[in-house]
């Protein structure tokens, strides 16, 4: 029987909105959300998106009115009261009421602030200005249209069985990854891949098949939608938004070297257990560890996001035996261009001496690399970034060159109040 | 919106049905129904399952239970209204009206006879005793009602994903099998799987995938339901069961030469154009041309069920041609355990010098091999025989020894009636 109610409500859409749902985003943008809101409340931050594929003419591939009916949309939207429900009663990383009540006041009665949408030859500026924790909400949704309407402009010329079986081409991929996953022992793996997934609806299944397929090893999602309706754990911690940030606004060199910790300092209050994870590589991994406070030593473990995660994760290691702490107790998360083989090497060098832990982002939702001709699905770089804070710039080093960011000038300041020498180039996955 | 009615209108039905229209048939049953109607309707016939693949315990794997009440449903089904109009109404190989009125009126009021099902050891013993014409409609919802048993018995255990990635699996293999097909110019092709189809969902959507992505050159089905559905021609001549009951009924070795050639002179009453296609194999193809009348020369085409489809080939070739007539005007149908490469050679080969078609099977509407555990889904050789006629033995040698069946001494009494020599023994496909 034809549901001919729903037919009807399907065709009154004006558009197939993407995005949803205020918190079709991911867990660590609410947690960072709120802990901006306390500590920060009056930063002017900018963000702005970076296409660092340049071979990828979003402009040529996108209207630019279907991508403004989609942020626009997005702007419409307003936490349910199902949602804020969940965010107030459900337990994150074992705790309840993670959200305080003024946080989730304020979020109630959030709606987006404007973005700035402009077409610069074949690629858009795309910015957001304003107060820091609204318009870093828009950071996730923004990548996530972007990455979909893109992959739309593919899909429209196919027919309905050619379509049927590229998707069932990418989920026998999603499987035999999954097969191969599970026979890992003692795994714990995650979905991190909200930000450059090919479509909500791809990323709900990939979650499900990865709860089915891998049972207790699949520790969870960070798309807070996704963990609410299929009811499992949202995961993440923090990103390197907090240091960029406060080291933009940090008005001398010696306040910038505090700056990274500055941010944890405020985390350590906040958080507790498993959120106290280090980021440590916003301006070189080694360096960092090596000035840390000893109350960072104590704490849950550290997350590897670029340059060569076996030399990150045995730099952390080293650096727990220095200041006196069994690595074998703490946890080390991997999430930087995850696929299978790179987890199963990881899981191997590094099971037994840490707990090890993967984040695994683009390359589980969003792997449809050869499936089309000129593999014009392939995930591609595409990231928004806080470029500014309170009209001084950001800068980004990471472990990786390639993956650096900000002004000349100001990323060699940075290089040297972080003291960062040499550094290897990685290439960007995705 | 769940749809509330169509919900608790599927909780009510006691079984899932495999089978759920008698035109869910093979179109040259139907056709052969009317035949025999006409010419021989008071023969009593005995059809038998046989399954080839001992090593398919199908009594253990299927519920005798849920076997009788798959059957039990097919004799509750008669001709719909929709499904009537369509066999008056529609055109059959260009012409209208090709089922008659008497035929149909007669249709229209048929239940299926009983059947007699009983276990023996691993393997059941079916069997439908009564009018030929009655009977024999039995063939192809008894065949997939028990291969449909048997995969579902194999997928009872599997979890939602992994059985959506089964079909995700399969989907991807016809589809590459299109793709090569595509490649073949001037492609004639058309699904003949019906029997031994995995299900009739999967065969619906294979056909459906041919249809989109061959385009013309997927000529059709030979499921008369789906063919309806699906508005795509149905298509199907006849087989060799026509041959084997007028041979079974002869009253002695003189009349027993004479019965293949009087099928197709019922056949050549009844039918023009491309519904004569000659089914030469049933005891022999050799002999069968050789001592063809001449009349029989100049029909459309021959199919080719059995033996090395190449010899088979190139025998109706030569006999054509020392008959006076222009093979490139004929046609060739393939249709014995064909897969893809198979028919990329068969074209290649006889492209340009005959008119070349193929009935695609059960490597179509069944290719499950080697995608679930010890090969359990793989489609096997099951078949259902005419096995006797007014209480005497039928008999078929073809021009495979290995597909040869009747006792033993009729097999030799038909060899020699029939001038059948040595034979190359061909594996069963399928």
């Amino acid at each position: 029987m034809v549901d001919i109610a729903s037919r009807v409500w399907n065709h009154k859409w004006k558009i197939d909105p993407i995005v949803r749902s205020l918190i079709d985003t991911d867990f660590y943008k609410l947690l960072m959300c709120q802990s901006i809101f306390r500590n920060k409340p009056d930063t002017q931050v900018t963000f702005s998106l970076i296409n660092r594929s340049t071979h990828v003419p979003l402009a040529k591939l996108i209207d630019e009115g279907e991508l403004r009916e989609q942020l626009d949309h997005v702007r419409s939207l307003s936490l349910s009261r199902g949602e804020s429900t969940w965010l107030r009663g459900n337990t994150f990383y074992g705790k309840r009421q993670m959200f305080r009540p003024d946080f989730m006041e304020w979020f109630e009665g959030l709606r987006l602030p404007p973005y700035h949408l402009e077409r610069k030859g074949d690629q858009y500026e795309l910015t957001f200005e304003g107060k820091w924790h609204e318009v870093m909400l828009w950071e996730i949704p923004a990548l996530a249209i972007l990455m979909e309407l893109r992959g739309r402009a593919v899909l429209d010329t196919m027919g309905k069985f050619e379509l049927q079986v590229l998707y069932a081409r990418a989920m026998t991929r999603v499987w035999e990854k999954i097969e191969t996953l599970r026979e890992i022992p003692n795994l714990s793996i995650a979905d991190f891949g909200t930000r450059r997934r090919h479509s909500y609806l791809w990323q709900d299944w990939c979650v499900q098949a990865m709860s089915e397929g891998l049972g207790g090893a699949f520790t969870g999602t960070s798309n807070c939608k996704i963990a609410m309706s299929r009811e499992v754990e949202a995961i993440g911690t923090n990103a390197h938004e907090l240091p960029m940030v406060y080291a933009a606004l940090a008005p001398d060199d010696a306040a910038l070297a505090k700056a990274p910790y500055d941010v944890l300092q405020d985390w350590h209050e906040e958080h507790e257990g498993n959120l106290r994870i280090i980021l440590p590589d916003t301006y070189g991994t080694k360096g960092f560890l090596e000035n840390a406070p000893d109350w960072l030593a104590g704490w849950t473990g550290i997350r590897v996001d670029s340059g060569d995660p076996a030399t990150a994760a045995n730099t952390a290691i080293e650096w727990w035996k220095s200041r006196g702490e069994d690595p074998r107790k703490k946890r080390v998360i991997f999430s930087d261009g995850l696929d299978v083989e790179k987890i199963k090497t990881l899981h191997g060098d590094f099971a037994g001496k840490v707990n090890v832990s993967f984040g695994w982002g683009t390359l589980l939702t969003n792997d449809f690399r050869k499936l089309v001709p000129d593999d014009a699905l392939a995930p591609f770089s595409l990231v928004c970034k806080a470029v500014s804070a309170n009209g001084k710039p950001t800068v980004k080093l990471s472990d990786n060159p390639r993956k650096a960011m900000g002004p000349a000038d100001e990323i060699a300041r940075y290089k040297r109040v972080f003291g960062v020498g040499d550094q290897v180039a990685e290439e960007v996955v995705v």
